[in-house]
């Protein structure tokens, strides 16, 4: 493989990236045709996850993907659902080679799409790129897999000591304009965003994605275990438009069951951790139901049962040169470390400045 | 002026920041010497002060000094001390050129090295470089001027929810070696190291730079009401050796008072601002003393009270990648803002990773 091969390659994982948030709970897959070292085809999967980035693909290159590369941000699928699959679309179109950086995990595909391709004499190469493909399809595989949950994505917008609102519940604007923009960016690439009922109630988020030229809004998840959440606020004035989906407790009151409902909200049970919604209990639930990747944005109380429960895949802050002290709210409740060893770690991915503020990425550390 | 010009001028900027720490209540000066585009002498200002930067540079030089340029970080010294003043020394030698980047603020000095300079002929630019200049000299011209105390620099070592330690004191370690070697690093620039005393208590650190080859080891300083810390720590067993600087209120407890000056330490009477010793008075006191440069470790009650009186001129954070939740001690105390745009700004000057964690700089935004 070569540097040309990596270009390529590179090229269709940044196509396949451009779906995320809107193929759940399908993959966001990219797709480049190249022949004699020109594009002539290039797809990613389409909202709702059909059709897939591999036959837009090749409806572009038409005859010129006779004898041309395919490269594709993952294994091509193997499997008859609605449309034929794409290993066999491949052969058909005169695709001699695919490259690919890694296998699908899920069970009706793995290795199959490969195979498939090989037996037709088509010279198939992976590996190349393959720790970013698994960055980008890890809310994919992780639901695949044996967690069955969707990848947890923690923001944390907070003053330069660790605060997200004053003593009296401010927090607007602690950043600036190009983290929010950038916050807007990231709600648009995951399937749902979430927040604690707390936030809900003091706040009175839209939770959308607003100035971007999005087409599809991410879902909005509220974590309360007795629905007590402001009936006239804007979750509850827009849940006709974008789904709003509420993970609760047992017993909740029914006139507040009918009230949400009737507001065309989405009411998910989940099991009890003492006085709270069980975490890991609706992680699941939200993965029974296809999501991939959820982007939660606080508040203090829920981000610490997620990461209480190791639930955090990846930590994105965003700090402002500010200082709000110690009567402030924390970005992170009590967690009940009793030493320093046990707090949750995470490493470093990136860090950069953001306007007047930085951005920081971290992913977890598999304990 | 030339990009030759600001490269040879930014490198007399660098070995002028090579003094930093050693050379108070003087500026921390650096000098080079160029002749046909060849380096011909260097020099720094010396540990204590003197010799000043182009003495040596120009002794390094020797005859090649004439008709030669030298680039200097500050305007060169015009007043008669122990030494011939610089301006002089410059002229002497034959130097027909000379670039600074920015004036003294010494009123002895203040526009009157350029103008000797001028008066015998010699060529000077000035302009270059002058922010950068500007913050290197910055302590010394604090001092200098109206407000008449030392640059202070605060840092915060925190997990990225902005804890500076567990809810039973446990703060080591939450950042790497990386950012711990930096720590030291950072003493080292700085003409004192200066902690509240409940870190004195609780942590009883050393303060000193360890592991840098350095012969001058920064002072340290203790902000402490009435003497109330450990007799038999590290500070006081090593009061003798490398200065201990105590700052306190009125009417301390003799035998406190004779046991820290028995032990070589240094007593500062300050004036109190309710229970606490003022940070304002302490801070003029020290600069009284000659200190230019601090470097404030912390802890949050500390850190809180020299950001509420807008003592803190640059804020340098090192976040590590771990949680600790809200019962961890908070990075800064209490700050007692009534709403959001009271809260003490600071610009970004620079983020980057240092090993498993990221550093970020801050500089105060005037009010
Ligand atoms: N700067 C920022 O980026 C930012 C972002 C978000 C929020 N905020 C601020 O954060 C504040 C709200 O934070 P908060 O800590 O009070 O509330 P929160 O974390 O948003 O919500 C906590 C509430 O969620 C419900 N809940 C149910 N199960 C839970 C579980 N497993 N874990 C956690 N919570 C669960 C509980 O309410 P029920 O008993 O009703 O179920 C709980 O009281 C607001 O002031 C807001 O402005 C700031
Ligand atoms: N991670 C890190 O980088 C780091 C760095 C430093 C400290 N720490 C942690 O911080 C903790 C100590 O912090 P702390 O907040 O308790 O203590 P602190 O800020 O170090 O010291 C506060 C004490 O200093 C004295 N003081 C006098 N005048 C003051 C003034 N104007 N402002 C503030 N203090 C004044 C008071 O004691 P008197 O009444 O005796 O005068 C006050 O109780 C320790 O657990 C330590 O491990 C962590």
């Amino acid at each position: 493989m070569s540097d040309t091969d990596k270009r390529f390659l590179a090229l269709a994982l940044s196509l396949g990236r451009r779906g995320q948030g809107n193929t759940w709970p399908n993959p966001a897959v990219g797709c480049v045709i190249v022949r004699d070292g020109r594009i002539v085809g290039r797809g990613w999967t389409a909202p709702g996850g059909r059709p897939h980035a591999e036959p837009q693909a090749l409806a572009q290159a038409g005859p010129l993907a006779r004898g041309a590369t395919a490269y594709v941000s993952l294994e091509p699928c193997a499997h008859h659902g609605q449309t034929p699959p794409c290993a066999e679309a491949l052969i058909a179109a005169g695709i001699t080679r695919v490259v690919a950086p890694l296998a699908d995990t899920d069970p009706r595909v793995s290795g199959r799409g490969f195979e498939i391709l090989r037996a037709a004499g088509v010279e198939v190469s992976t590996g190349l790129l393959a720790e970013q493909a698994a960055h980008d399809h890890a809310g994919f595989f992780l639901r695949a897999g044996q967690q069955t949950r969707p990848w947890l994505t923690l923001k944390l917008a907070s003053s330069f000591d660790g605060r997200i609102a004053t003593a009296t519940g401010e927090s607007q604007w602690i950043t600036a304009p190009p983290a929010r923009r950038m916050v807007h960016a990231l709600r648009a690439r995951h399937d749902a965003v979430m927040v604690g009922a707390g936030t809900a109630r003091v706040d009175d988020p839209s939770l959308t994605v607003r100035d971007m030229g999005v087409t599809r809004q991410p879902l909005r998840i509220v974590i309360s275990r007795r629905l007590d959440l402001p009936l006239s606020g804007q979750l509850a004035r827009t849940a006709n438009e974008v789904p709003v989906w509420i993970c609760h407790g047992p017993n909740t009151d029914p006139s507040l069951t009918s009230a949400w409902t009737g507001l065309g909200a989405r009411l998910i049970p989940c099991a009890l951790n003492g006085r709270q919604v069980d975490p890991t209990s609706a992680l699941h639930e939200l993965g029974r139901l296809g999501l991939t990747r959820i982007f939660c944005e606080g508040g203090s109380t829920l981000a610490a049962s997620l990461l209480h429960a190791d639930l955090v895949d990846e930590l994105i802050g965003f700090t402002a040169g500010l200082a709000i002290g110690a009567e402030g709210l924390p970005a992170i409740g009590a967690l009940g470390l009793a030493h320093l060893p046990e707090a949750p770690r995470f490493a470093l991915s990136e860090t950069r400045a953001l306007g007047p503020d930085i951005m920081h990425r971290w992913l977890r550390v598999p304990a």
